[in-house]
């Protein structure tokens, strides 16, 4: 089978976890990663004996990086000269500015939330409109909060129908190992309504949305509330169920020990998963109430490792791996080791 | 003017609040607080030189008291002899055994949220249903959440009228001060529908409720956000004005500073209330947001005082001081120095 | 008796303790302060009926304070040309800036522990070093940490003498309100040695010191604990007697209930303290060990309030109301209330 | 090779890790592990395929976990009967039931830190008093702080000989995933000395030691401070080369990054680390400062997995494996892939 070409570039919370990912694909290649600097990631890779090859897009730092004794194989020009596509991972912002070399180039790309819309032709998600960035050049992921929340809404959406949605996000305010972005003792709010629901309104534009975010001093995982509005009635059970085919949808039980966002994150670390991450939003069964028809629930969300199987799917949808959308999300899935439970 | 003769029962976090708030009523007067143990609020008291007369409940325990140089004025037995109507605030299910000494002295009786309903003949709101409570011998006040929740939710019911409402409550898990009820990195769900929304519903049956429950580790106030669905059309403009109106709700806008929970505990510091305390629920002006015509906004609440007010309503209510809804509370208003803004 | 004019510069979390603090010394008249924008420390002086005059350094942001409602009486050249000294509050580095203005008036000032010591004439501390205070136009003030650390090196030197101390800081990470200096689930490590210790051996030259500092994700006040290594023997008695005579000192124990640092802010709110603070800070009685001769202890740092009374103190030092230092220090605790417990 | 059979009984936070180490060490076979309800900790064995047998105590308790789908190979007699030595990982107290069960079979034992002294016949760790576990039948560990702590003292002492330690322990108050010994926004003091001080002196009572212990609100390590009085003068570039050749310590930098107890948790992560863990402390180089002759630095203690290397060597003591102690502690690092960097 000849292997997609693939290229991360940035090396931080996302980066270092697309590289684990496309390494799973039997059909993908990673050719390298790129970073500038000798970061804890950067050290880890080194640690591990360089699983994959690095690439400097900022020759200057160079020294930099082999004084730390990571070596580094070449310049971004050098990774991108092998390479089909990228998953760029920068910071917010860079993206943008890379976008002219991948342009130049004729690369593929796929970007992070963290970019604005404009940098790509489709802000795309592998469940909801897989379809759009078919052969399209520049992919961009729904960030964190918006690919779990919509991974939910388009599962009972193709279902029952959806007409709006309701959402309140209780967002951790930092990763671990995260001391920029640091909250005490405090919940702070943003203006409403919250972007995830803008963003969720892009992708699935025959959904209206709204919704409130507050900042809260933890870090492992987002739990959002959502109010939904089926076209049709709903029960508890056909909601269950449609969450348990999802393959990237775990229903889980207060009952059963899984009591917050943290039970995810050390069932994750429990299972072996590396770096104790997981793919799968979590929805919890006892939170399933109704208001009148409308249907609520709590979802979790794990912040780090979420998007990864839905930059994949951007992969095969820009790269024309597969063309159906269950086939190119199945795929994915089955690399990853994801399944309906 | 003849003054109700008050007991407070329980000297704590409430008790404490129940306590001054009392000695503020000018037809009102505290003539002694009851606690069992030399608790740092009560070594608070003696440091403050005993402005208030302590009687204890547990004879035996007035020498452990009085070894902590906090003078004992006498037993709950004479402090009760000396009362027309007792505040309880004792821990939860205390209050229940200590109604029997009530009952058997036809003495009046406000418990707080902790006790279950059934201690009381009416569970109580000072603004949602005043008149259930007149002369009654028991009333229970509603917890926390739901007490600044209803405040908030009556306020618009008594204009457009309200259908139903979806909350989500971002929960603080322990007061300053507390170390026993912690919560470290981590956002844990309760089982939906959470009490405060059945509760509701038991103060304004015409109104159906739900909502899901997070706590989070944080002590400066919880944050509720509010999905509500109005009988008539409510415009953003129509409801920050019925806000504004009620003295015990401020509207707060992140433009100004107010960024989060920790803000209102922060303004209350510094207006120099007493404790820090804050007796309004806060409502963010730029929270406000529609799903279709249905509203949603936040609102904070200051959990350890925001009960005062609607439990020296219940006094008024309990003892007859007035008959009319607006006119008690407004007096409670007048005598806490609560206004409209 | 002449009272001494003193402006507040600076209205932050320090300036408006500092202005409070003025305020209740008999021999000194607070003026006004000054700050530059509609914060939320200048809105709840405006709610409780701007009891002090605002003057604002920068002429252009007056209509934003007047648009926020907030009165402003002058310019900062206005206030100078009213006063004797000034109490310079403002963020690190303003100070410097500022001190121009100071100097070209022949004002004297006090400046607090943000500022780099090149900004003063003496780096002061009332209780260790107030005769080099006197008379001196420029003083700056130790931080909080070290202010408090100080009080009870000094406390015992004096008796004993102390030859070295080794310094472990548990810092909070920000104040309550505090939005921007967060951190989350993590213990942040400084550089050793931590500039409290090098700021102690300058105000104390006999004592040698050094230290670590952690940062942790809490608010209400640092803990230190202190290795010190006595010239003559110690007993924990001793130690004991001599924190319990300082009125700037108070002994806890756990034992009673003062179980951390939260425990003496709730204490200091069931006070009735203005903000819930503290000036003094605590040493806990059930900390003390011993090892070998050296006594090691821990003390609780109230940050926000604990650098008052020694400002204070400056002001007397630089404008020579007392020169005797413990009648100086006395006269600060007799108008801040504090004593000897 | 004949290997040594293990039970482990107790599948929690140290039991899983345990059971993980045994596996890894090639002179040992893991027979199976032992728990007696459906925790998150067993639902992730069965997820993955019950790599480890499981074994109940409790046989009324059969039927709950196989509802669970958990598979039970037989109950905890049947475990016993296959096994030479037993670690046992249960929650404190129940070891010292469960001895009664292992003398009975004449089965060795090595228990955690949590049970009391008395349960054993020898207070052990691996590096500082190997030999005295030899051939003993019943070990128990220092807990997570000591173990720490030790391998650092031990280090040193070895060296320049150490005559008396004075600690700071800054401890996380849960782990992740643990909702019942949360703390918020607090510090809290516990009496001094601290045990880890009083059982450091048990295991090298030639080091006279003391300390005192600050709980905080996070989960990801403990951090220590030190203070070591060596016999011989001691300077940082020794120290560092000291603690550089032990493979169980190792030497980071704020400079490279190495901000706190995060960065490491988030670094084992990186590395690939199952559940994240590390096995080694971590010494910060720029922590390291004098006190006189007296070294101060600072150590990270990664309190979940930090005694399962010592717990290992306690095998290979009681089984007589190997006699000598660093050929002991050699063969368990070997197999943990633990070198000096």
């Amino acid at each position: 089978m000849k292997k997609t070409k693939v290229a991360v570039v940035g090396y931080g919370t996302i980066g270092q976890r697309l590289a684990d990912g496309v390494v799973l694909q039997k059909d993908m290649e990673l050719v390298g990663v790129a970073d500038v600097a000798p970061t804890l990631a950067l050290r880890a890779l080194k640690e591990k004996g360089m699983p994959y090859k690095l690439y400097c897009p900022v020759p200057a730092n160079i020294p930099l990086l082999e004084n730390a004794g990571i070596p580094v194989t070449g310049t971004l020009d050098q990774l991108l000269d092998q390479v089909e596509v990228v998953l760029d991972a920068t910071s917010a912002g860079i993206g943008a500015k890379n976008k002219e070399m991948y342009k130049k180039r004729g690369l593929k790309a796929v970007f992070q939330g963290g970019e604005k819309n404009e940098v790509a032709d489709v802000f795309f998600h592998g469940y909801a409109n897989y379809e759009k960035g078919l052969g399209q050049q520049f992919l961009k992921l729904t960030s964190c909060n918006t690919t779990g929340l919509i991974r939910a809404i388009d599962c009972l959406d193709r279902v029952v129908g959806m007409q709006k949605v309701a959402i309140t996000i209780i967002r951790r305010v930092a990763d671990p190992g995260d001391y920029n972005r640091g909250l005490t003792n405090a919940l702070q709010m943003d203006k409403a309504p919250n972007h995830q629901a803008l963003d969720l309104m892009t992708i699935m534009p025959h959904v209206q949305a709204t919704g409130i975010l507050v900042h809260t001093p933890v870090t492992h995982g987002h739990i959002i509330t959502i109010l939904a509005t089926p076209k049709k009635k709903l029960t508890k059970e056909q909601a269950v169920a449609e969450f348990r085919k999802h393959p990237r949808i775990r229903v889980v039980r207060l009952e059963d020990g899984f009591l917050g966002n943290a039970s995810l994150f050390k069932y994750a670390r429990d299972l072996g998963n590396p770096r104790g991450d997981m793919y799968e939003i979590a929805v919890w069964e006892e939170s399933i109430t109704f208001s009148g028809d409308d249907i609520m629930f709590a979802i979790n969300i794990p912040q780090e490792s979420v998007t990864i199987p839905e930059t994949l799917d951007g992969i095969r949808a820009c790269m024309k791996l597969q063309t159906d959308r269950l086939e190119a999300v199945g795929t994915t899935n089955k690399y990853l080791g994801m399944i309906a439970r």
